[in-house]
């Protein structure tokens, strides 16, 4: 994360400022309003917003006049059947904004979460920082054997620098040869008078997919838990479920009670298939099975040993 | 409008809570807060919760690190631009939440708004209030001649209470019938003993669509604003163009410059179809056009008459 | 269902009509397409159009040039993997249109699916059928004890029939009302020539809960599975599930690889919590575990015991 | 466009399928479907499937148990005044699928309209092709300087034949090192057994932002109509614009009268603001009206010259 002192100061100076409001505020959410939370190597997430707590899940779910909370006990139980039994509209009524800083190959997965707003930083219209991903060494993972999509073993030393140096040269170079294309300097400053730049919605064509942008993200506690779900699974890509581990930490902040709520009928639970359920039902019986009498593929008989050990399926 | 005493209570307690909070505030929107706008016989709006303000917008449109504002003529220069060529997504960087209590008919029409998440009370589960809409006689109107889905002139005094009286005789005789099938008093105590009521599922099909519901709603700014032009609009049913009107009061205090950006470029402004400009460059050219030479069809001729001459086509 | 000889001359026109298409058909909808299912007892729901078939979901996968299918079994195999793990995307590009006539207070739960696109019968504009749903007799049941949105035992006949009585004639009356304040009769016909009715878009207020209303409704098959797995759920209102019965019957003509994997790994499968999993492991481990060592509420412990007896929660 | 000889074999073999169908079917749109529609240098627009016609936005838009439709006239008319008064509702009622291959720096404009079903060619589980965007000499141009989104004036054949050299270098090169990074062929192969790759999800970041992706996109004619009316804007970049007019190509092809319809009251309607609006009617009026006594800013002063006159406001 690397920030100007500009940014800095700005940050700082709304961190400052505070007003009086009758709409409800979280403490542990306040905290950390505006401070970015490291992701990547040069990435971030800040909180800018946000709308409602607990206590608005629970007054939308009784349409109340007031704050239409009781006990403790009491609102923690509805926001845990609520979750449990996917109620998902009361969750719509607690809203947050997020500012990220991420990768552009990260950001074109990203956006396929389709209900947030967002507001992207444009390269149609400004200069693109000199920024891109390189991973940490750990992370340069070999393809997986067992999963098309997923990483095996990291690489050792000497390949891993090797791959850095090649990621870093060609990320170094396109840039440099974007800001040759503008004929500009990255501040905007015009550079040889003697010849013309093409436009800025042109020369970013030559950026590599792990220049950084930036945006502004927003979006409701339902459709968020949605997002964290997809995104911390084991099987997300690390890039992305950094990010949504960045987040995670956030709604502990915000929402405590959804937020445990989510961990135990969300995250930790599995969902077994009509096939799996019969298995189980003849084990619990006291039949012994295997996978050639299971009626399962090995592959969901995998999955379903792996759920009952409580493995995850990385 | 007519809220219990306890309801009232609860307001109060939930407008006398303040706490401090880095977010920004709008002090116009807190001052209303919360509390019941009247509308219709019973209905009502009532602002639950907000986020963001007019610097909301710029700071998203910005993707800035602070608060992204400069000078005021600035920052309603940018919002003003972003109004009238329709750059949507800073708007959207605003929620707005209501609870709001409306005749059945009308909800029926104010959900086909997609882009909100809503809560509504339920009448599977709780028991429905004896509350129905019974129009001024002013509305009392009948069916428009020239257009088929509007009102006409407004009927005489006997005719008006005659239609009133029926309305609330109906209304009156199926909600006591209601209860009969529940086998309920209205605070859900249970009635005869001896004898079974029908389930809350089912009972509410024998209420009349003038019966008042609630939800709780919740928009982002700009999904707000195209409920409001579609809403506010001559054409629209009375029983709904007058919530519109309520949530416009809401609009001016909470956004003051995005309110005025949307007077003027969104409700205050005509769409003129290419074959209306045509005929518009003639004018202005010093030709004199008729409706037969003008390429129109006598119905676009008409609307087209009637922007130029700044009548609203009712 | 009662359509009129001109609305089956209608339906057996369009059957009749037959063209060549270079887009993938399928037989079995085909051999359905446009036929009224009945459902209650006016009600229907009638297949109008639809796009794609099983080979779509895998060709959208694969981002084929052509068909993209490969052997039967691999084909099933990817679909019922996309299923298992929430692969939405694919199941997205096929869309499917229906014609559906339905009660209004279910039409109002039914609108709640925002996800979907729909077209409904305007009573501003035309008048509305004296058409009301009445239930069969073993549908009048009670409020359930244990549930607080359900149902319970069905009233016995005498019991049955006197609530029948009621909203037929609550329903007739205010119909018959309807049709007094319009001062139009049901065909549109204008009756005393010297009063005035009222609009349309006011008399409809008279109406009860249990008039029906029609509309188009289209969906994709994403949206529809989500659609029919709560709508199919048990806790479902009867009068909406027997709508998504007759549709998962349309859904087993058009993709019947698709449909045995929602069977299979949504309709039929569970979800367990993270403290359900954990019970689960303690069992199979051969642990005693009752309610008080579970760690579970005795409400989730009875949602355990229910999945692995294989019951539905009703 | 370079599709291999076993791409264009799948296409013609799905072209040379014919069924019988009860569904509406689109001759002039059958007679392109599947058929690519060149764009750029390698993209295209392919036709995949479709839903619906003209008469089945006028059969929804009367919820018709038939085909709905009338006279030929008495369609169009409807069709256009629903376009001209906003009615969108009926034009959702009809979809198409498209197959598009586009450079990922103009993808990432297309996917933030997220009323759009879709799914992209996976490069974490394929190997992107070597396939990169080069602009026509015509296209290389500066940036405009009086609108900081736009493009100017061409660059002279030396100074574009370098910058076209520069951007085929860097792409290329970036490529080269994405299969090293793989350790393997384009075609899957691996390379040098003596060491390892690294994943397909990392190496692509190397990736230049003009390499081409693609994707199968799925959505109804009214959310099309939206995305055609702001990307066929003079304002648009050229380079998803050339998407927007093959597609305007297949509107017409495919639903004539809502084609000719948009043509007249989207494509070349224009806004009026409530302040020009005002200034119109003095004009009309016979007064004299220059900028400063326009009330309006010099900026909107040009825009309303520009309508006036005609011309679009590049």
């Amino acid at each position: 994360m690397s920030l100007t002192p500009e940014q800095l100061a700005e940050i700082d100076a709304q961190r400052g400022t505070t007003t009086a409001t009758r709409r409800p505020s979280v403490a542990a959410l306040e905290a950390m309003l505006f401070q970015p939370l490291p992701v990547l190597d040069h990435g971030f997430v800040r909180v800018i917003d946000y709308m409602g707590d607990d206590a608005a899940i629970v007054q939308a779910a009784r349409v109340s006049y007031g704050r239409g909370t009781r006990r403790a006990s009491e609102d923690a139980g509805l926001i845990r059947y609520l979750m449990r039994h996917r109620h998902s509209t009361p969750f719509e009524m607690c809203e947050i904004k997020y500012h990220v800083k991420l990768p552009i190959f990260i950001a074109r997965q990203w956006i396929r979460h389709r209900t947030a707003n967002v507001n992207e930083y444009s390269a149609r219209y400004s200069i693109m920082e000199r920024e891109f991903y390189l991973p940490a060494p750990a992370q340069l993972a070999a393809q997986s054997v067992s999963n098309r999509q997923g990483r095996g073993e990291a690489l050792d030393g000497a390949a891993a620098a090797a791959v850095l140096d090649l990621l870093r040269e060609d990320a170094s170079r396109c840039h440099a040869h974007y800001l040759d294309l503008l004929n500009e300097d990255i501040d905007g400053a015009p550079r040889d008078p003697g010849r013309a730049g093409i436009a800025r919605e042109l020369a970013r064509m030559n950026l590599t997919l792990n220049t950084y942008t930036q945006w502004y993200w927003k979006i409701d506690l339902h459709n968020l838990l949605n997002f964290l779900s997809l995104r911390l699974d084991p099987h997300a890509q690390y890039e992305i479920r950094v990010y949504a581990e960045a987040m995670l930490n956030t709604l502990a902040a915000w929402v405590p009670l959804a937020h445990q709520a989510f961990l135990d009928y969300r995250l930790g639970a599995a969902t077994l298939s009509a096939p799996m359920l019969a298995v189980l039902r003849r084990r619990l019986a006291g039949v012994a099975v295997d996978q050639a009498n299971s009626g399962l593929s090995a592959r969901e008989w995998r999955e379903l040993e792996a759920i009952l050990q409580g493995e995850s399926l990385a």
